[in-house]
Formats: C-alpha cells, sequence, structure tokens
C-alpha cells in the first residue's frame, strides 16, 4: 500500500427535495452569483425553477448563463469568464452534469486569473485560486460534483485537456435521485459506464496489499451493475434504483477508491481523443475503450483481470486457467455495456479508423500515458484496433 | 434509503514516516499547543519524540500533559481546560488511540465554555464552539481521529457519555500503521472489536435499499477480519495488514458507511455501563455485548443477519433455514472474537451478574435506546443475561 492523503471538503446532500436548500447553502457563500446549466434537461424538467424559487427565498440574486455542451467548449467558459467579472459576482452555482460543472470549474479559476484559462488547461500554469463552486447535480456519471477535475474540450484543436486541483473541488453539492428520472436512457447509460470507468481506472494497479479499497472498489461496480439492470428493465423510476447509482457515481470519483492504490488513467485519455476527434459522448467512447485497454493489458496482471472476472462478475474463477476467467470478464462487461445501450467497438458508434494514427499520437503528446503500463503511441494505436475489431 | 448529508473535513495523512509532517500541519493552525497523550505506548515506542521533533522544526511550540486512561476521565479534562486557558493554547494535538483523543476533544470544547464541560455530555447544553483538535494516531480502534464523536467517563457516577458534534472532528489525523506494530495483542484485538463494531451498528438497520453501504460495509468487515488474522498468526509487522486494519478502522467510523442508513447503537450504550462499571477495555465489553444483541434480535430482521453470516462469514446460505445460516453467523463472530483473544461472556471476562439490573436501567436514562429495535431496560437486561449464558 503507498502512502496517501485523503481530504475531501465537499459537503453532499442527498435526497428527495434537497433541492429546496440551494438557496440557504449558496447564502453562506455569497449574494449574487453565476447560475450555469445547459438549457436542456435541468431547465426543461423544472428543476432549475426549484432551484431558482430556493436562491430567491434565501435572497440570493444570480446572473444566468446556460447554452453548456457535452464536451464543454471553451468559448462558453470564456463566456462566463467574462460575465463573471463584468458583474463582479462572487460564486457559481452548476446545475447540470459533469460537463456543466466542468465548465463552472473552469470559469471558477478563469475568473481569478489575467491570463487566459487555457493555461492551466494546457499545463503551463497550476491553478490555486478559484471562486467557491457548487453544484446541483442532475446527471449521475462525471463524480465532478465533489472531485477535483475539470475537462474542457479547446475548439482551435480539438483539444480536450484536464485540471485536477484542489481549489475547484465544490464546496457543497445536492443530489437529488428523482432528477434523473427524465434522463434519456442513453445519457443514463454513459454515466453508468463513466462512473465504472472511474473505479476501474482505480482498480487495475500493480500496487499490492490494496485489499480494503480493492473491495470497496468492487462493492460499489457490483451496485453499479445491478442497479442499472433495474433500471433498464423498466425501473426507469425506480428510487431506490437510480438513489444507489447516484451515490455511487460520486464515491466513484471522490478520491476514497484511490487511497493507497496507483490508479491507470489511461483509458481516459484515450477516450478523451475519441470524442475530441468525433464529438461522441464520454461513457460511450469509454464502453469502447475500456475492455479494448484490458485485453491489451491482460498479460500484465492476469489475476487482477482474473479476480474482477470472479468479484465483479461472478465468473467462476478457474485455478488452472485464470486467462480464460479474465477473457470471461472482458466478454461479460462488452455484454454488459451493449444491454443498456452502448457500444464497444468503432463499428457500433459507426467511427472510421482512418483518424487512429492521429488519436494515438496525440494522446501521448504530454508522454506516454497510464501507470498499469506506461503506454507509448504504439500501444494506444494497438488498443484502438482492438475497439476497431 | 434516507434522505443524508455527508461532510467530513479531516484530511488523513496516512503512511510511513507521516509523523514527520506533524509540525509543519501544526503551524498552518497554530504555534502554541496542548500535547496531549497517555504516557504510555506513544511515549515509550519513541513516536511521541518523533512528533516533538517534528513540532521543533516547524516554530512550534508546546504544553504537555499527559496521563489519559482508557475510559477517558472528565478529572484530566478539566485539568487540561484549566491549562489551556491558562497557557492560552490555540490548538490540541492529540498522540495516542480513542482515548487520547476524546480527552483532546472535551479539553477543545471545555477551554471555550464558562461553565462545566460535563454540561454538553450529559446533554444539557450543545457544543459549537471549540478550538482545533487534530491526531497522531497510535491505536487503530474507535475512529475518534475522524469522528464527531467523544466519550468522557464522568467518576462520580460512574457515568460514561458522548458528545458528537461537528465542531470537535479534527482537522488533520495522521495514521502510521507502523506505529501499531509495538501494541499489546490485546490492544489490537479490542481495537479490531471496536471497529467491527462500528460497522455492524450501521448495518444493521431496517431501513430498506441501502445496497451501496451493504456492499461497504461487507467489505469493509471482511478486510478487517482477514487482516486481523494475519496480524494474529505472526503478523504483528505486516505493514500491510496492519495498514488495511488501520485504514478501515477509520473508514468504519467516519460515517461514510451510515449514508442512507438508519445506525443502531444500542450495542455501544449497553458497553458503555459494562465498562463504566467494571472498567474494562471498550473493546472487549462490545465483544461481549455485540453476539448477544444480534441473537435477542435476530427475529426482527432473520433475512439481514443471515445476510450478514454468507457476506461476512461465508456461512453457506440455506433458503430453507435462513435463521439457522444466521445463528451460524454469530457462532463464527464469537469465535473469532476469542481466536484473537477476546471474552464473548461475562464469565469470560470474570464479570459478575449481581450489577445488570442497575447498568439496565442505567443504559436507557434517556430513554430506550437503539433504532433496529427500541429497547426498554427489560430488553436491556435480557441482552446482558443471553451474554451472561
Amino acid at each position: 500500500m503507498q502512502n496517501f492523503e485523503y481530504y475531501n471538503r465537499t459537503k453532499i446532500i442527498f435526497g428527495k427535495g434537497t433541492e429546496k436548500q440551494a438557496g440557504d447553502e449558496t447564502a453562506k457563500y455569497a449574494k449574487r452569483v453565476l447560475l450555469h446549466h445547459s438549457g436542456g434537461h435541468a431547465a426543461k424538467s423544472g428543476i432549475l425553477d426549484s432551484v431558482k424559487d430556493s436562491l430567491k427565498k434565501a435572497g440570493v440574486s444570480w446572473v444566468e448563463l446556460d447554452g453548456v455542451k457535452p464536451n464543454p467548449r471553451l468559448s462558453k467558459v470564456y463566456e462566463g469568464i467574462e460575465i463573471v467579472k463584468k458583474e463582479k459576482l462572487e460564486f457559481i452555482l452548476a446545475v447540470g452534469g459533469g460537463s456543466v460543472i466542468d465548465s463552472a470549474k473552469a470559469i471558477a479559476i478563469g475568473a481569478l486569473y489575467d491570463g487566459d484559462v487555457w493555461d492551466f488547461y494546457d499545463h503551463k500554469k497550476t491553478a490555486t485560486l478559484a471562486l467557491p463552486v457548487a453544484t446541483v447535480l442532475t446527471i449521475p456519471a462525471a463524480g465532478s460534483e465533489s472531485s477535483v477535475s475539470s475537462v474542457i474540450t479547446n475548439e482551435k484543436g480539438p483539444w480536450k485537456q484536464s485540471v485536477d486541483e484542489e481549489c475547484i473541488r465544490p464546496v457543497f453539492s445536492i443530489l437529488n435521485p428523482e432528477f434523473t428520472y427524465s434522463l434519456p436512457p442513453y445519457q443514463t447509460a454513459c454515466g453508468v459506464a463513466d462512473m465504472l470507468a472511474h473505479i476501474m481506472e482505480r482498480y487495475f494497479t500493480k500496487e499490492p496489499h490494496v485489499e480494503l479499497t480493492d473491495e470497496l472498489c468492487e462493492g460499489a461496480m457490483r451496485t453499479i451493475i445491478r442497479n442499472a439492470r433495474k433500471v433498464f428493465s423498466g425501473g426507469e423510476k425506480d428510487y431506490d434504483a437510480r438513489a444507489e447509482i447516484m451515490w455511487a457515481g460520486s464515491i466513484a470519483h471522490n478520491n476514497l477508491l484511490s487511497t493507497g492504490r496507483i490508479g491507470d488513467w489511461a483509458s481516459h485519455v484515450i477516450e478523451h481523443e475519441l470524442s475530441a476527434v468525433y464529438d461522441i459522448a464520454h461513457g460511450a467512447g469509454l464502453s469502447i475503450v475500456f475492455p479494448a485497454w484490458i485485453k491489451y493489458n491482460l498479460k500484465g496482471d492476469v489475476m487482477r483481470f482474473a479476480r474482477f472476472a470472479k468479484k465483479v462478475w461472478g465468473v467462476d474463477g478457474s485455478f488452472y486457467d485464470p486467462e480464460q476467467a479474465a477473457l470471461e470478464g472482458i466478454f461479460r462487461l462488452k455484454n454488459f455495456f451493449r444491454s443498456i445501450g452502448l457500444p464497444v467497438s468503432f463499428a457500433d458508434a459507426k467511427l472510421g479508423t482512418d483518424r487512429i494514427n492521429e488519436m494515438a499520437k496525440r494522446a501521448v503528446k504530454f508522454g506516454p500515458v497510464g501507470n498499469f503500463k506506461k503506454l507509448d503511441a504504439g500501444d494506444v494505436e494497438a488498443i484502438y484496433r482492438i475497439a476497431a475489431e
């Protein structure tokens, strides 16, 4: 087990009707805020109105900025920074999923910086100051509601890059599982893939003696899988199934599950190129990339992948042929993704293979990716090719 | 699943050599501190010297107060409050186990209060203000290093009562598993019982649809049991086994495992009377009380206790006779406690049965205890009688 620090100061407010607390919680920090959202699901479902009511009651005024898209764009971030500076806003309340929250975090660091906010994403500057950010989560997926991460797409490239700093961790996040009843099934499925991927990135480690977090990761993955099956078998409005998924999605990415471990994170980088180039949903990119990543790395630690197959997918472990068990685990993972409507290959998502070379090169532009095995451009290309089979 | 709030701001610094960070971390808060310890294990093993070196290097001065005993006493708390007030200290650094930390927390609220600090423990006042407390943990057990709880014994009664308020949650806690190599086996065992009990108090709930936390609880319990067996089979200095136990002990009580659930907590109250009257270690009291509590409550939810037997103890679940499976779970729990040298009955600990009536009455002095089933004096007496069988 590695030495570690664990600190997560986000206050989670979870359950039915909790969006009514948004105003009072916000008022503890500021009276003039940027209200950031996509203009889609949150606005149409009435969630946004409910949040506005709560702000009004608490005497908090706001300036609204909508239009955030999946794979949130740098241009929208610039727009937000300008508004915050001009209106002297002191706080950013994101109502939405990971894209809106990531965009809010980018605005929060950009608003206190005189240069170009992209400097932080381009690793030229380290973010240490940010306006406080809080969230009302409507799409369980990215775990951004209690994480230090923000991923932004610079349309110029397109480049999809991230900042991971303590200063952008939300001060509070409100999670009402009822908000997820009305999500389109594809978005629910992408969220499920994203949270499973967050756990797998942590779970597939070569660090030995990480039993407690192995157990916690496996329990969280089983819970997500079981409850996703419920939701996709007519349980769209099953509160408890939605609640299990929503809370698991937060825990998947709040860093508890990485304590003492060395996470991998290559699959995320490899996926970011896919969604930067093809603008497909991050979760759908992950359901294509991750099974291929496992297959490529299988012999790097057959027993860990066999354990994954046994503990998460219930594969009968064969002491004589753990590799076969591990392969069966990949089969079941792909099968699960397909069963909830996700692509598991380039063909499924109707992606061409002509840009594989270009994406592989760009994935390693800051150097080799991943920790389980350090992957160079050739490795990444091979993984894309497996996914394209 | 219940609505919940989850917030835990304690910064955990975990691993080999981390005590060297005590000075720099403390210096972020104060330059003059109370250094609180027992004068036992921490002082004799060199841990305290290492912490003092680190404080010196960071320019932090201290006043020392030792002599904390297991079941920490109110008289020592009064002593600490007087020193803090007289010397105008701004911070309390506890080096030790749960007793030292609980004593430090009591001093932290008493130092900012003009009345008698017992008012808080006697539920006459609610604690909202405290000096910052931090810990260097030497005994994994109570989970006090990131909890809001403090339990103090008032020698006058003897009464053993608790405060559970956010203001006493440590600002940071340093956990170095190497510190636990030199613990006497009995203390290691008591710690293991205490952390298992913290999880069981949360796990045995009648709240339905708490799958994620069920899984996390079960994984943490299995990890503790497996690694305790390693430590007690010649693994006293097995770093990884000690590390798994130490981190699990924190997670057992940092409230993540209660999210969405209603915990029971009757066994803790029932045990507090045992250790108040007989001054036995809290963990040893719990290993006596908890199996009896389960047996008494078995028919309240046979399937939950059968699940406990299956998932935590590997009992073959019988679909035709879950009660038998549940009973086998109790048998294995007791067996495990005995195998690490803990008592599981009054006789094992050489306790008389003459004060059962008195203890049962006192356990319910603030009203019925527990949530799984509300227990009155008669119920508590019956549980003591099962434990005395």
